[in-house]
């Protein structure tokens, strides 16, 4: 077999062998085959794409590239929960206490963020001293003890997916369905959770912003999850405007602490309860979706989600004391207010461009292995469907480069369209419907 | 400027600006722009393509990258002729003497075989002594003292093609007609003629088996040239059965002397008068092309196109007596007839697989570097048309593998296609329309 075929094969818009997609991939991950022939076919791939088989096929390539979480000997229910990412993006952590509390085993293995969206692991690192690199053992044990570990994925795991993504994202090559599929999939299938809940994002602060394009992931990432023997319920929903009102590490921890309490922004506290509620339909705690919801919002009431998440903390080295005085938690040194500068409804939020301001405040970084100002970001004030008057506040900036604020106000501005009439708010839940991918 | 900004603005159809193709051009060749990064470019070229105004700063890019040859200071008129390449094409062999015998300083740089097409250098290694690895310097002076040279490219000219070329060739990006077009006009604009003859093959033995590709090549490598001040002439010639009748590089040298004796093919013949006469109306060495065919035809039967071919070789090392007797070129060990199975109109040949054919009796080499049985190789003893009888002999195999005889002999048989009724020959020359690209 040789890989240069393989590429002619896909480029010519021919359906692979999976002996031929696990060739290439480990092929790849050996370095038998360099980094440009795994880019070209990447491109390849963009254009003509992979069917669900092939897709499948990829994904479990994949996946056999490295070691995988056997997380069997685990007396509760395994439920993972895995959101395409998007600004403000906070669900994890009240999705997997309340979960955690419901009774689920909840293994959890995050990323950081890079760009414009954050990552778990980022938010959870801005509680003082919690620890993201817990070895498989350690995270195994944590699940077992306390029904609920958040983690790094290890290099160990899916290698494969660390190599493509990095090739992905300077090849122009990540905008593809197939790919995205595989690629999260594949980390999912190796974690090891038998249930799995996926959001699908769309909206002008996701990767994919057609609501289209997120329904074909969906459809495809549950057939992928299925034909591995999980159990998978897929989500889409809205990301036109940032989740919540906070934007930014500690802000954000702040905010889910708030929601574990039940007084958090409606928009999140909706999702976490309805994606809460579904894994613990899908594990097999509840017998039906109203009564997962019931029981997920009494775990908020009676502070035992909040409790988990203490302990999550504790266990991972984390002070705990900040689930009771978030002021705990790290803070910028300027707090400035943005106003509305005039009259009008809020009708439009670039919310990427929004995460793009909060990284210029310090909140994110441009690239692998950039710092992160844990306290730096956004709090917004008003959210789509605002009646707003000439110097009402919009939101507060919170950051340390002082040196920013005048053009991240500017750009802040920029980012929100006011009209005289309002508009219908977008949808936080859409429909996935199942369609030929 | 980022590398991956230009992939991705090319992966969505959108135009590139000249500074975008130079500062991608430019960084591939300095290594700040990585393999990968152009290869996905290929690739994403591939599918987007590269319109003609592109197409031209591409070339220009890639010629920035070394150096060029000045053959501004000869007193004679300068043609370069170029062929896309095919099985058993001999026509520098025999075209370049006669340009040079009509008064054309013909600086003329090629390539070397790779996979089933023959190069050029390799045929002219078979005269014994000659050399091809000619410096700039030697090159130009050579060129002025006789009015031919054909020598190999040095690594400074066009170092970009290189680059290109060689991931192109393991990334599925070959037949992109933009990137054809721009590596062989850049290769022919740094070899400094003032006067093009660009000769495209069409059919089964060449690149681009479809006619209307041909066309479309032959059309935006006129474009390419004329924009870079060239006068260019192009050519769309059949490759639906070898050239002539020998296929391997001492076998093709022997019948490049023949045809230089007016005792050749008729269709090597007739295609080397042609653009021999057509490279001479460009450089005003004639009135017409019917003039320039005449003395075309003279300089053949006067001897005086033989002449300069010898005049040639010895200027380059080698042994000039060859020309007089090709016995001194290399032979191989066994000649093995093969004979028609049953009787029947010889109506298709498979010009790729002959090719292969070669290569695999040691014509040929698989991978760079590989070495060449000069001797080796096919000469044809009937062309399509011909009216066969069983046992009349098809070709002579000539080889030093004794072992790969039978397989040959089976595979030349599978090449060719016998029927009841003969069909119209393909034409040599097909007319090259000045269409859209």
């Amino acid at each position: 077999m040789l890989a240069v075929e393989i590429i002619e094969k896909k480029r010519d818009g021919k359906k692979l062998t999976r002996e031929e997609i696990a060739f290439f991939v480990d092929g790849v991950v050996r370095g038998a085959i360099p980094d440009y022939q795994a880019a070209a076919w990447c491109m390849a791939v963009y254009f003509r794409g992979l069917d669900e088989e092939e897709t499948v096929q990829l994904t479990e390539a994949m996946v056999a590239t490295g070691k995988t979480i056997d997380l069997s000997s685990l007396a509760r229910p395994t439920v993972d929960k895995h959101s395409t990412g998007g600004v403000g993006d906070k669900t994890t952590l009240v999705v997997a206490p309340i979960l955690a509390a419901m009774g689920a085993a909840v293994a959890k293995m995050s990323g950081r963020g890079l760009g414009h969206t954050g990552g778990t692991l980022d938010k959870l690192e801005s509680i003082p001293g919690l620890r993201t690199d817990l070895t498989p053992t350690e995270f195994v044990a944590q699940v077992d003890r306390i029904g609920l570990a958040v983690a790094g994925q290890t290099a160990e795991m899916v290698p494969a997916d660390g190599i493509l993504y990095a090739l992905r994202d300077v090849t122009g090559t990540v905008p593809s369905i197939p790919l995205i599929a595989a690629s999260i999939m594949a980390k999912k299938i190796a974690a090891g959770a038998a249930n799995l809940v996926l959001d699908v994002k769309y909206g002008s602060g996701a990767l994919l912003p057609d609501p289209a394009q997120g329904r074909r992931l969906a459809v495809l990432m549950r057939r992928i999850g299925t034909a591995h023997g999980r159990r998978v319920s897929t989500f889409l929903t809205g990301m036109e405007e940032p989740l919540g009102q906070a934007v930014g590490n500690a802000l954000e921890v702040k905010e889910a602490l708030a929601a574990l309490r039940g007084q958090g922004p409606p928009d999140l506290l909706t999702l976490a309860l309805t994606l809460a509620a579904e894994g613990a339909f899908l594990a097999g705690l509840v017998k039906t979706r109203e009564e997962g919801r019931r029981r997920a919002e009494r775990a908020v009431a009676s502070g035992t989600a909040l409790e988990k998440f203490r302990r999550m903390i504790e266990a991972q080295g984390g002070e705990g004391a900040v689930v009771d005085r978030p002021d705990l938690l790290p803070r910028a040194k300027a707090t400035t207010l943005v106003l509305a500068p005039r009259a009008g409804y809020l009708v439009r939020m670039d919310a990427a461009a929004i995460g793009r301001i909060a990284m210029r405040l310090g909140a994110g970084r441009e690239k692998k292995g950039d710092p992160i100002d844990h306290g730096a970001g956004i709090v917004l004030l008003a959210k789509l469907g605002a009646r707003l008057d000439p110097g009402m506040p919009l939101a507060e900036l919170h950051t340390n480069r002082l040196a920013e604020i005048e053009q991240a106000m500017k750009e802040f501005q920029a980012a929100l369209v006011l009209a005289e009439e309002p508009l219908p708010k977008p949808s936080l839940f859409l429909p996935v419907e199942e369609e030929e991918a």
